[in-house]
Formats: structure tokens, C-alpha cells, sequence
């Protein structure tokens, strides 16, 4: 008996799309404006879920203080209120595309997670463009 | 061919977390301020969604106004405005935790619905927590 | 490693719920005030999800523009500010419910999308009702 | 010492905006594909603001379930599941614009009112086009 | 040249509504569901709007961290995972319903702002009902 | 007989608060994160609001397809996919606080709509901190 706990979280930062292999010409025309030289920046919006069985004792699958403190120390305290591109090691050799970074998030709280639990993130860029990855 | 038809619905009310078989100060270094003694409360909110096939006649996979009356009369008839610690009979020997809930509030709907339908209820007990149950 | 890629949209349209082989009080019966004679409407939310491997070059599943453009050009043009019953050719011999409207755009944007694309796309008729279909 | 009590409502509905003095061209130079033929529709969401002093018995402006009947008789049965242009009539003569209906819904509610209490109506056509108006 | 900033917070508590001088039969008639005995609970979320004018240094009305330390201290501390008729001493002899909830709050923040801000504060009991007051 | 029309928009944008006058010290003593060095974003939203009659023909105070276009010419071409410090002229000597944005937004409108129009403009840096200005 399975239950899906989700927990939503947050990071301000700012990312711009660029290859460092192509030319400044094909990185406008594959990326546009996402490419722009200085940047520009997103409210993301992080939705984690994490499957598994219900503790009988507490009632709990996981201890959402617990969640939250993994959050706040791995993906927070990295991603908020900074330069993906430049301050974010992750993204030294990866283009901080919303798909990249939902799977840098995933594989960064899955070190941090039991393996009994199952792990999905859902990463919104804006309202409108979100991704989701499930491991 | 099937779809999956979602329907939200809510409720009000207030619980705690507290394990009878626990002190308080157990309790309270577990569940934190979610164990304080007077209860606190939440608007709930509920997606209910119904999996199957498309009836020819209506287009439809279940009829909404069907759907709507049975979780009115089996969840806020029973869980609105009221405390679930107290009030609700299926919390007597259960902590009302979201994770308890989704299961309580599954399992009831699980019996109003044709054996031919899949069911999952997610739980919102706060924007930010929800959980998600699909037997 | 696959990814899900969701994008937002939305069309504004009138319809109505009547069966054409039932009679007037058959129609009203089953669909009370949805199969009022001169339409309501809606403001459609819909949710295109395509999952997939992210390419290495350019960190994404599917470029958004592309997913945007087939979106606007198969779906807004075509449903966005008509009548649903007597404007879209998808809907002459079938009832625009929720269940079917979501059949017939996941259709549409099945033919437009790669093979090696999986597609989910939800529908919301209101906040509070909505469909997911995954082919 | 005066509080504001906000009432959220909705209703779905139809409509044209269609001047009957003009030609169909001019109505289609101006009003674009909001003129179409056949009508569309929207998901209308209501705001009530009702402003007066607190009830030192009940800690109450106004009883919400007197707001909320009153919205629902005068407002959601009139133009719920409604054509406003042919089911409507208060529309007969009226363009069914938002900013016509906002002023209609003000109008009809503000007959409801004791006139000691002050009223603001919002008209939400879209999640991004909305009207206010105050009296 | 003023500027409002607003801020968003949120408490969760439980309440009843109840008059001490009445009858639990002329509660029950006056407040329905919202007077059961054993509590009901919301998650309340506030909006707090400050207006001043715009620091030529900083750029800033209020130093935003200072406003967010403000309703911490005196109104999430005080309200959150609280029974408003039991644990808060402000509803002692004053029923908690949002009109009255939302002044309070009101005359706790306005302690603690500079005489030349103005304040408004909208309390949301539900995303359906809400109040506001300014003073 | 006066009604506002609202209409929402976004931009993407990254941004730094700094004041050139300043040490980083205390730049980033008054700032805090929000200082740092290679810039964070934001989503921002914006709540355009224009006051004034309707217009007898066409029932509205404003042809919304004007006040879009509006938006778009010179705020989103101007801010959209860009970095506020670096790539707006009108923060060349301002820092760009959500205080400051919402002014240079709504003096910029202001130029664009007849003076018989009154404007408000409310600016979302995340969904819980937002300003307003009306001039």
C-alpha cells in the first residue's frame, strides 16, 4: 500500500541557453532569445514526490520536516538566487535547460533518499512550461 | 480507449497528530507543532479521478452529476467542518495524517464506483503538501 | 533517460451536450443544463505532455517553439472562439464532451509528433473538471 | 470601522459581441473573432466585495450564505449555462462585453443590498482579461 | 509618489464561531456547520499591503525582510497550528471569524509600522471567501 | 459611469539589487542575496489596470487588442529575455526593485494612453511579494 507524498519548493535564478561548442549564430537560432547574452530568469517552481509505504507508527511515508531540511540544504542553498550557468557547478558542461536541471535536482535528492522510496520531480520554468522526470 | 475524468471537491476541518500509544513529549518531538494539544485545521482539497472507457451514448466515462453526489454524501457530508480526531469514526484508531486520509477517503469512494472504473484521490493539505493514493 | 516536457495553452469555445438520436427530453434527462439549446461555453485549459530522451546538444526533448507552433496551428486555430457542435469538423457526429474533446486533440497531436514521442494531454473544461488521455 | 467581505462565484456561458446597428464587417473590424458567427463561450468568474460595518453580535458584515444565495439567484441562475446574447435579458440591447456585464451584475446585486453596504463587482472573462466596476 | 508593496503569509489554525451570551441553538441557527462544537479548520492565507514612498538609496517602500520578520513574529507565531478561540488570547471575548480576525491582525501589524506607511490587510479564509480592511 | 479593465501580462527577466554608490558590503549588508554578483531572476507578472467609461457602440472602455499591443511594443520587447541592469536603459541609474519596475513601467503606459484613461499597475516579482503604483 503505496502512498505519493509531494512536497512544493522554489528557487529565483537566473540561466540563459547556449552551446559553448556552436557559434554565437547557431545558438541564437536554435535557442533565441532563451540564448541572449546576459541573461534573463525565472521564479522555478519544484514539485518532489516520493512514493512509498505508510509508516504505521507515525502515519508518515517520510518525515516532511525531514524532506524539506534535504531541499532546502541540497537544491536551495545551490540553485536559489544564483547564475545557473556561472555559479551552479552542475551546469559547467550542461546547458541549464529546464530538462537538464529536473534531472540534475532528481539525481541530487536521490543520494539524499532511502532506497524504499520511489523519487519523481516536476521543475516549472514558468506556468506554462514544466517538465518531469522520474529517474 | 480510455480516459481518466478529474473532479475536485473540498473540505474544511481541523485534526492533530497524536499517537495514543505515545507521551506527549513523544508526540511532540515527532509531529512538532502539527501535535499541539487545542488542534489547528485545514481546506482540504480533493481530486478524484476516475479511470475508464468512453460510453458511445454520452461521450462520457462517468457522469459528473453521479460522481459529484457520491463524494458529497460520503466525504463532506462526513469530513466537512468537522474535527477528524473527534468527529470522523474512521480516525478513532488512526492518526489523521494527509497520508491516513487519502487512503480513508479512497477505500469509501472505492466502494461507491463500478469495479470496471480505476480510481486515484490526490489530497491537498495545504498548497504546498498533498499526497496521492491509487490503491 | 526520458523526460516529460508539458506546455500550456488554451481556447475559448461554446457548445453544447446533445445526442442527435435522442429525443430533446432523452438529451435533457442525461445532460440537464449542459444540453441548453442555444450553447454556454468555456475557457479550455489544455496540457500537452511529451515525453522523451533529451537530446545532447541541445538539452531538450522537443524544441518548444516546434511544440507551440503545431499546438497553435492544430488546435488554437481550429477550436479557439468557435462553436464546437456547429464550427469543428472533429465534432459533427460526436458530443463535445470533456472525454471526447481530449481524444480528438490527442489525435491531432499524435499525427504532428515523432514516433519516438510519448503524448498525455489533459483537458480542463473548469478548474474543478478535467480529462487526461494517454492514447 | 468598515471590513470588505469578498465572495468568489462563477458561471459558464456564451456569447457574441455582435453591434447590431453595424454591418458584419465593421463588427469583424472591430470585435475580430470575438464576432464569430456561432458564438463562443467562457469559464466567468465573479467577485463580490460588499463593504460595511462589523455586526458586533456575529462578527459579520453580511451573512455569507445571504451573499451567496442572493448572487445565486439573481446572478448564477440567470446566466449560468446561458447564451447571453439570446437567453439573457438584459443583454437584448446590450453588447455582451465584460465591462457591460460587470456593470449588469452590479446593478442586479446592488437592488439586494441594504444601502448601507457598499459594492464592488469583478468579472474575470479569462485568468487575463478582467473588469471592475464600483458604482 | 507612493508605492504598495504586498506581501503573502499564511497561518493554519482552527476556529469555531460561537456567541457566548447565545444559546447553542440560536448559534447553530445564526452560524450553522461554522459553530460545531468541536472545531473546524482553515488554512488562511493573508496579504499584507504597505504604501509609502520609494527610499532613493535602497530603491525599496520597506525593507522587505523586516516585513516578512514582522508578520512572523507577531502573527505566524502567534496564529499558526493555533485554536483561535482557545490558544489566542485576542479572541478571548471576540468571536473569530475573518472580519474579526482581520482587524486584528491589522492593529497587531500597524504597532509595528512607522506612522508614515499606510496598511491594508486581506485575509483569506477559504479561496473563495476573503476580507479585507485598511483601517 | 466608470469600469476598469485588466489585463495581465509577463516577462522573463534576471536582475541584481546594487547601488552603484555603494561597497559590496554594504551592498549586499541591505540586499543580502538578492545582490549577488552574476544575477537571479524572476518571472515577473503584470497587472495592467485602465479606468474610464464605456464607449456607447462598442461597450468597452478600451479595445483590448490596443492595450496588448501596448504591453508588447514597449514593455515586453523592452524587458522580456533580458537582464534589467545591464540590457534596460531605464535602470542604467536605478536599481531595479519591483518598486522601481512598476513605476518606469506605468510611466511608460501612461505615454501610450489618452489622458482621459486613469492607470494602475500592480507587478508580481513571485507570487507572494508584489507592488502597486497609480501614479
Amino acid at each position: 500500500m503505496k502512498v505519493t507524498v509531494h512536497r512544493k519548493a522554489h528557487f529565483n535564478a537566473a540561466h540563459r541557453l547556449f552551446n559553448k561548442q556552436w557559434s554565437d549564430e547557431k545558438n541564437f537560432a536554435v535557442f533565441g532569445k532563451c540564448s541572449n547574452l546576459n541573461y534573463h530568469g525565472h521564479n522555478y517552481e519544484l514539485v518532489v514526490s516520493v512514493t512509498g509505504p505508510i509508516d504505521n507508527d507515525t502515519g508518515m511515508v517520510i518525515d516532511l520536516k525531514i524532506l524539506q531540511q534535504l531541499i532546502h540544504d541540497k537544491i536551495e542553498v545551490e540553485f536559489d538566487h544564483k547564475n545557473l550557468n556561472l555559479d551552479v557547478k552542475y551546469f559547467q558542461d550542461k546547458i541549464p535547460t529546464a530538462e537538464n536541471i529536473v534531472v540534475v535536482v532528481w539525481n541530487i535528492l536521490r543520494e539524499g533518499l532511502s532506497v524504499s522510496l520511489e523519487l519523481a520531480v516536476t521543475l516549472y520554468e514558468t506556468p506554462r512550461n514544466f517538465v518531469t522526470y522520474k529517474g
